[in-house]
């Protein structure tokens, strides 16, 4: 497998995507973001063996059962859970194929048996996040805040319901980064030097 | 402050120590373990000034309000408590002197409001560090597991015990990486590029 595949999970407001959009174009590799993930993926083809590999990490018992008993189709599957599968068939596709930096959704999970991956979290202390997203958003400190806690929230729920580990935890990714102290371009430049230091 | 300071926290059997031995040799500072900060310290000449700057962070309330009340002098604080206190004086002394690598001890947490500090927490895969003592402390595998087992909670409850933070968080660094992908060489190689990465 010649292609490498970086990528990115990251805390709302630290710059993750920034940081992943600048090193792939430096890289000249492709650049997935979440919604284009959604895009490239659809929501129509979702295969049996794609479905079995992932329904072993549904934390939803009866769904399991349901499925393996063959009591429940792919066609009832509860939206979301199609969509996300969907998004993983994907990934498992360009981590085959492309040289490419992919934030979010897994990735990093979806292609852990692959030795072509460099996993990484971006994070900042909440006083940078804030900051970043009242510049961006247009929203008041406390709008801020409370934008930054939900959706992590929500990225840690749904990263912890189709995986194993824990989000943000060290131990879940090859590579943290605060970008608080590196900075945009100083997580870049960090990035791009980690890359060489990989042993062949 | 024209000295610089890399704290390192670290899983056992992941090479923290010697990544930190090898990094401070390269970059001509000084290092200190835990062992050596245990030496420099001593157990004896703790000053109300330390003791009360950590109390607060105590987590038994009755020992704080004991403290706080007057009820309870320093000498009879349990001996841990008034040797890691002591410790903890030594590595403030030496973030505001020396140029050095500091491995465990909280020292990312005493040295919190310096921005002379990069704060690094090492990791790796639980094969990787099994292999690892195994080899290095001739024991068995499972032996070896359960040592590393053992120490790491005993890390963990002790970095939050005296702190705010969560041992091995990434949130609880600036830079966590994986000893496992970039081996002990590839480690040193990161964390002097990126000290050269940090904006001034």
């Amino acid at each position: 497998m010649g292609n490498k595949i970086i990528t990115i999970g990251r805390q709302y407001g630290s710059g993750g995507r920034e940081i992943g959009e600048k090193l792939a174009k430096k890289l000249g590799y492709a650049f997935y973001d979440t919604l284009l993930l959604e895009k490239t993926a659809g929501h129509s083809c979702i295969s049996q063996s794609i479905l079995e590999r992932y329904d072993e990490r549904l934390a939803d018992k009866w769904l399991n059962t349901a499925l393996n008993s063959g009591t429940m189709g792919i066609d009832q599957l509860p939206i979301p859970i199609r969509a996300a599968v969907s998004q993983f068939e994907t990934i498992l596709k360009i981590g085959q194929t492309e040289s490419a930096v992919i934030v979010g959704r897994c990735a990093d999970y979806v292609l852990r048996e692959q030795n072509n991956v460099l996993s990484v979290f971006i994070h900042a202390e909440m006083e940078h996040r804030v900051s970043r997203v009242t510049a961006r958003n247009k929203v008041c400190e406390a709008e801020a805040k409370k934008l930054i806690q939900n959706t992590d929230r929500h990225r840690a729920a749904y990263y912890e319901y189709y995986t194993d580990k824990r989000w943000g935890d060290s131990q879940s990714y090859h590579l943290c980064i605060d970008s608080g102290l590196f900075g945009i371009d100083g997580a870049v430049t960090v990035l791009q030097n980690c890359l060489q230091s990989i042993p062949k």
